[in-house]
């Protein structure tokens, strides 16, 4: 008897998918500042309030940001992976970036759908200003595509993605940092695209 | 200033993007009782347990109606219309058909994302019974992603549409009846892929 269920995969974006953006933003452009991350500056709104600061002062607009990005690849094997992925089960990118942002990335990816956030633009290309779309949208998205009678197995890498880990059917890390693999020991670890592969494609067919 | 929000479109599948599923089982098959329709059988369960007793009366097993749903296109002009439409928001299609069937074209798609139903299938092959995932799925899908901040924007051909177009920000019509076109006037009807991707993109940019 063929499985009743209706699997959905929600993935994390960056450092599963793709390389991190501010700390590629940061080494291409050269400004060391960029570098700050949610470790060094837990206050989320402070850190993005800070790095829109940075840009305003090196006069960098969202088109150069853009083409920064627009240099970027997804991680070697990432669309292998989730083009075989998608052929199993709905998927679903999870990703506190910003659309503006994520467009080449997306597109080298093979046109995924991205749940993410939004910038506000100034009329000369200034970013003026970040808005989320929805606080802790990770773990909302999950929720309500529980509440739409999906089976949700979500996948992160890092301390933002534990929420949405926690809301979905099964979590699974994909290259955690070991502090947190040790932290949350109940969602299995994975390092490499065929064994997150392995342990997805075990739970669709389940 | 660029806008703010976030926009997503719902597209229906069968009549937006692909054929009619069951029609083009009778017609392969020669099965003509398989022709009928909501239609013609307005309680959809009474029908959809119509048609599996027929293939079971035929001798018609899931690869068999997959062979034949494999030999479907997309209508055309649908993937060059959805591939554009995908590098500007994200799009989920919302089909009442079910994923065991949907696979074909989905693949023929590009792999967006369908949310559907699913198929009980017995160890023999046979489709021992199908499983609603949602009962009023479209619009349930449509109310969760407005809940998630979504803007959303459906687009369906039939009366099983209007529910989600009703639901959703903005509803349209593509290639609808006559009739359903006269019934609910508040929605913009588009006949070509080039005259809705114009209305979808204006409200995407809006």
């Amino acid at each position: 008897m063929a499985s009743l269920h209706c699997p959905l995969v929600c993935l994390d974006m960056e450092g599963v998918l793709t390389p991190e953006i501010w700390i590629n933003v940061a080494e291409k452009t050269g400004i060391a500042d960029l570098r700050r991350t949610t470790r060094d500056e837990p206050d989320y709104d402070k850190l993005m309030r800070g790095r829109l600061k940075i840009l305003d002062q090196h006069g960098l607009k969202l088109k150069d940001i853009q083409a920064v990005i627009g240099g970027l690849e997804p991680l070697p094997g990432a669309k292998a992976f989730l083009d075989d992925l998608r052929s199993r089960a709905p998927v679903l990118i999870l990703s506190d970036t910003f659309y503006p942002f994520a467009g080449p990335l997306m597109a080298k990816l093979g046109q995924p759908v991205l749940f993410c956030h939004t910038l506000e633009i100034a009329s000369d290309g200034r970013i003026a200003d970040y808005r989320l779309r929805l606080p802790d949208q990770k773990r909302e998205s999950v929720r309500a595509l529980k509440g739409l009678n999906f089976q949700v197995t979500a996948v992160g890498d890092s301390y933002n993605d534990v929420s949405m880990l926690s809301e979905a059917n099964h979590g699974v890390f994909f290259r955690p940092p070991e502090q947190i693999a040790k932290e949350f020991k109940q969602f299995p670890v994975t390092r490499a695209y065929p064994e997150l592969a392995d342990v997805l494609n075990r739970i669709i067919a389940a």
